[in-house]
């Protein structure tokens, strides 16, 4: 019979603090409890997969950079100077670092896993971003990258210039939303680019119905790197790791997953609030609360990177700690 | 000529990441890098400096637990089995406990720092917490602990049963505020105790002036660990180090420390935002937001703790990205 939440409540009470004095780290830990189904729940090594792809629809000028850009960001992940990889080692993350399916060549590098679906994905303001079989592709590699992956733990990251219209897309299709209601400033355009961006998305977005099932969502509008993710978040809860989402590109593949396969919910972890506007919309639809709030909005797995120290914290608390009877120490009045 | 705001935010704008877009981190990264005059700054390791004492206000029944707990838990310290003891492993900090002044025999522990001041501070509701000699001790320790400890920051934390109204008066002296204005359940009051804390505490706070210079309402009003953790932070800031602060009762002494030693505030990183209402108050006057909001309110340096990974990982974030030059990385179009 798996753990009650009286339980787990019990035995957060009758750890050595005033009841409920760790706030949210002791939601956190009951998370945890009931995902692995144990108060002495090891969560102590953990993994970022760090998906790249580029996108069709960057052709639009929805992105403050160019295209060129995700294929050189690989290259820095790839030589440790990027900010997840810098962060990953502050916070003792192994990085696998994946292309998804970049534009151009592939890259040989012995430390990148290649698992490219095609050069970028299909402009999905005219047409489908992918096949189907290109779709199911993506989600079996994401779901066998994430199962075979070592850690606790999996972090989730992407790199991919365009991939905040292609979120606000499949976010805005799973949602039964407005795309406009989900599109932000993505890595930074100014206004021009943004009305522009706006505009190229509502197009995208009257292709298909308002609302999709997930699977035409990602096929429709999804990146590899996004729908990797997808299957990452199915692969880590289905062999029992907690999945911690970055911010808004991570959290539409993270809806798409929980959409896909519903267990997947149980396992995710939010880490931020990202400060591109869709965000919010996401993770009230999942009914998130997120760890972090530091106006981040560089993805990446950053958030998720960062978050990371509170899940392992949340986990040593509850396995670790002395009960009030264990310690001799004296209750309340 | 010292590093300026133009120079640090061209450093961190050069980085291959959109400007900004690691948004707190970045605003804490060159704090940092302005305390230390560094654009490559160092902050790799920490310390916990954990004070422990009594406060002769407990005897007024302000505290939810009775006064034998300060001792316990300073046991369970050292036993490891606490919540800081706990999440400082988790997180990598090493650990020194200070036995400042706890109620009733000294402890022997090979493990234990013992400085005491006394067997507890006098009741503050009736007269002076303790004498300036041994207000001027207990700072001389702090900044001396400070200034023994490794590490390249020191985080500060705290024990006391009765040491949130200790802070309350403290930090209404400091502020020239309604002690009313500062008072909140601590480790958890019912309302019938918070009645009598809020009585207690008037009683006590009608004995001095509304506003008191920070030497006499340390004297006045203050616990042994909080005067250390004020002249610990002074010390801290004057060998280089970041001071890590914690929640209410550990900011009640930064601004004690910041009033007494201006230069000091600029080593300071606020941890969290306690759910103790009174924190808000003293954040306000220092200017000051910190990192994390998870509805903490146990104190021991647990936000703190919580709070380091993100010091470390903004100094790694300056220290080790590379730069869009460096990296090839294209810019904006």
């Amino acid at each position: 019979m798996p753990l009650s939440d009286a339980q787990i409540a019990r035995a957060l009470d009758a750890k050595t603090k005033p009841p409920g004095s760790l706030g949210r780290l002791e939601t956190l830990a009951a998370r945890i409890a009931r995902f692995k189904d144990s108060l002495t729940p090891t969560i102590e090594t953990a993994t970022l997969l760090l998906f790249a792809a580029d996108h069709g629809i960057a052709a639009g000028g929805v992105s403050a950079y160019p295209q060129t850009v995700t294929r050189q960001m690989l290259v820095n992940f790839l030589d440790g100077g990027a900010a997840a990889t810098v962060i990953a080692r502050s916070v003792g993350v192994e990085v696998r670092i994946v292309d998804a399916g970049v534009a151009g060549e592939a890259i040989a590098h012995p430390a990148l896993i290649s698992r490219r679906i095609a050069a970028g994905t299909r402009n999905s303001a005219i047409e489908p971003a992918m096949g189907q079989a290109e779709c199911d592709a993506a989600l079996a590699i994401g779901r066998e990258l994430a199962e075979a992956a070592p850690g606790d733990a999996i972090c989730l990251g992407e790199m991919g210039i365009g991939n905040s219209s292609a979120a606000a897309l499949v976010g805005a299709k799973l949602l039964g939303r407005t795309v406009g209601d989900l599109v932000g400033p993505g890595t930074g355009v100014d206004a021009a680019g943004l009305d522009r961006k706006r505009a190229v998305l509502a197009g995208a977005a009257s292709r298909t119905d308002p609302l999709l099932p997930s699977g035409a969502a990602l096929r429709e509008y999804g990146g590899f790197e996004i729908v990797m993710m997808a299957g990452a978040a199915i692969g880590a809860a289905a062999t029992g790791r907690i999945v911690i989402v970055d911010g808004f590109i991570a959290t539409a593949a993270a809806l798409a997953a929980s959409k896909l396969e519903p267990a997947s919910r149980d396992a995710v972890v939010f880490a931020h609030r990202s400060a591109e506007p869709g965000h919010r919309l996401l993770l009230d639809h999942l009914g998130a609360e997120p760890l972090l709030d530091l106006g981040m909005r560089l993805g990446e797995g950053t958030g998720a990177l960062l978050a990371w120290p509170l899940v392992k914290a949340a986990a040593a608390m509850l396995r670790e700690m002395a009960t009030f009877e264990d310690a001799g120490v004296s209750g309340r009045n």
